[in-house]
């Protein structure tokens, strides 16, 4: 399959050109807080818009890198005309700016520390920065969707016939891609996606995308899992994640973990798909949790759900140790959580 | 304490003429489909209408089964001047489309079954079923109440002073008697309730409740119980239940099980307040779960949460079986779940 192929494979949310792109001057992404409701798209003008759209959910999971990576973009056509020393001084700026937007999630960090790499030699060899770096975003999509090709095929191979399947959140290109392959394959699923609240990305992103590509799924509240899987319903359980340490901690959106807790009491394996364990993250200790404005989680779809005056806790993503990890799914195959630091490492 | 003391400590939802009255003909509740937002109240002049409150969740918990029983004798009242066998005739009717509306609480259906004693009774002697009913359900309200506050009681003799406390879903006055008295003797608390989608009893009822007290209390989503358990934030989860096996299987608000998974997980321990085991159901094959209406999960508060295409699945309740119970609060004392046969068998 080549890459035009696995894009079309993909849900309209998935589409690379709706993920991110960059036209006109513009980083322009498909609005995730109005889908399914509408397909709507926000454009951003400059870095600060960008690092917003980011922190206000307009874009999430697989979007955030790329949406930082153009607008890091953006601002080199921008800057053009200024000294060197003057474009360093705005590209570290916004660097450090868009980075700060995401705490826990470390690959897009990882991405714009990289993105600095290619300003510093295209600004010391005189090249067009701006061209630079949109060649080098290119690239490195590619290699992005040649991973997410890979791992679609791992995980396709665990699927048996006739599989329930629990998901969480929404693991974008990884398990859509699975899926995919499963259903070509002739193989028969069922998916259960939790809502995901506060922002409802199983109900509005997963289970849409999901349908789309023609496979039956069904959604549940939050609380529901356990029980799901206490039934019977359930015989694999994958996410995506927004970080895995190089000793198998799997983080990602809250109500992960107690998912894996309920999958592994009933025997459940739970496979977590990744393009790489972060080499900066050794253990538990050294992941920073991203706590969010309280108020988020009193609110669905801009609508109270209780009175003003009650108090509320908002931490956005848990810990799954690795001993509840059946398998980390990625390019080199489907791993031990204990064996991450011989690839990543 | 007495009961007019022990309704004073109670918030303004649990407080026993707000629960459900009797009044002009009329069976009237605090329509806990709009409350925190308003307090407001639902009157019904037949039974079908109260029935239909039961099956909408204008009243919930231990709402139904006094809603339940004054519509029978609002029903007495409207059939005083018919001959008895037309009134035996019904009451029979009403009294089966009232059990139908709630398949999972049977304790709700034993109260029924009992007036029908308390209404053949009048009848033979030629009494006034009206008041032969309202006085019966005026004695065993107070006997609830009784029960309530020893449960209380007991439950807030588990608290130790400082305690973080998880609770599921609403599980009204226990709960609220064992805060009270805990926080009456001086013990702080912080208690995290789960908003429980879909209906957000946790949000919009639990939380107000206990605010309303005086005790701190922050909102969660459902998504979050047992990562804050980990961070070590919970050290008792307490729950009301809607039915309890004999050997000790919990019927709950879905969400329960997973929540006392966790809870197990990590030792903290899980209690559970109850008037009485039912001697009808004595094992987990024995219970039948209530399944709800689907598009009830695809809408938060009257919104949408996805597309109208996208299917949904929505069991209302679960299952936590007796290995994950460290206590059974009744009025005999914190009973053990294997033991609950030599009271209630």
């Amino acid at each position: 399959m080549d890459l035009n192929e696995i894009n079309a494979l993909l849900p309209f949310l998935l589409r690379r050109e709706n993920v991110a792109r960059y036209e006109g001057g513009e980083v322009v992404m498909c609005d995730r807080r109005q889908y399914p409701f509408e397909k709507t798209f926000f454009r951003c003008q400059d870095v600060e818009c960008a690092a917003r759209a980011i922190e206000d959910m307009v874009t999430q999971g697989g979007g955030p890198q790329y949406v930082a990576l153009y607008a890091m973009a953006m601002l080199a056509g921008q800057v053009a005309n200024r000294k060197a020393a003057q474009q360093r001084e705005a590209f570290k700026k916004a660097n450090l700016r868009l980075i700060k937007t995401r705490p826990t999630n470390t690959s897009m960090a990882r991405h714009l520390e990289n993105a600095m790499g290619v300003i510093d030699q295209a600004l010391d060899q005189g090249q067009d920065v701006e061209a630079a770096l949109l060649d080098w975003i290119e690239k490195i999509r590619d290699l992005s969707y040649e991973k997410h090709l890979k791992c679609g095929e791992y995980g396709a191979s665990l699927i048996e016939d006739g599989d329930g399947i629990l998901t969480m959140c929404f693991a974008e290109t990884s398990l859509l891609m699975t899926l995919a392959i499963a259903k070509k394959s002739g193989k028969a699923m069922h998916v259960f996606t939790p809502e995901t609240r506060p922002y409802l990305q199983g109900a509005r992103l997963t289970a849409p995308s999901i349908h789309e590509i023609g496979v039956p799924v069904q959604i549940i509240t939050d609380n529901m899992p356990a029980h799901v899987i206490s039934q019977g319903k359930i015989q694999k359980y994958f996410t995506a994640a927004d970080l895995i340490t190089l000793d198998g901690h799997v983080v990602n959106k809250i109500g992960t973990f107690q998912n894996a807790l309920a999958a592994h009491h009933h025997g459940v394996p739970y496979f977590v798909f990744t393009q790489a364990a972060d080499k900066h993250k050794p253990n538990r200790e050294s992941i920073e949790i991203e706590a969010r404005n309280p108020d988020e989680i009193k609110m669905c779809r801009g609508v109270p759900t209780t009175s003003q005056e009650i108090d509320a806790y908002y931490p956005a993503f848990d810990i799954t140790p690795p001993n509840f990890v059946a398998g980390v799914i990625t390019q080199h195959g489907i791993l031990s959580p204990y064996d991450l630091a011989r690839y990543f490492g």
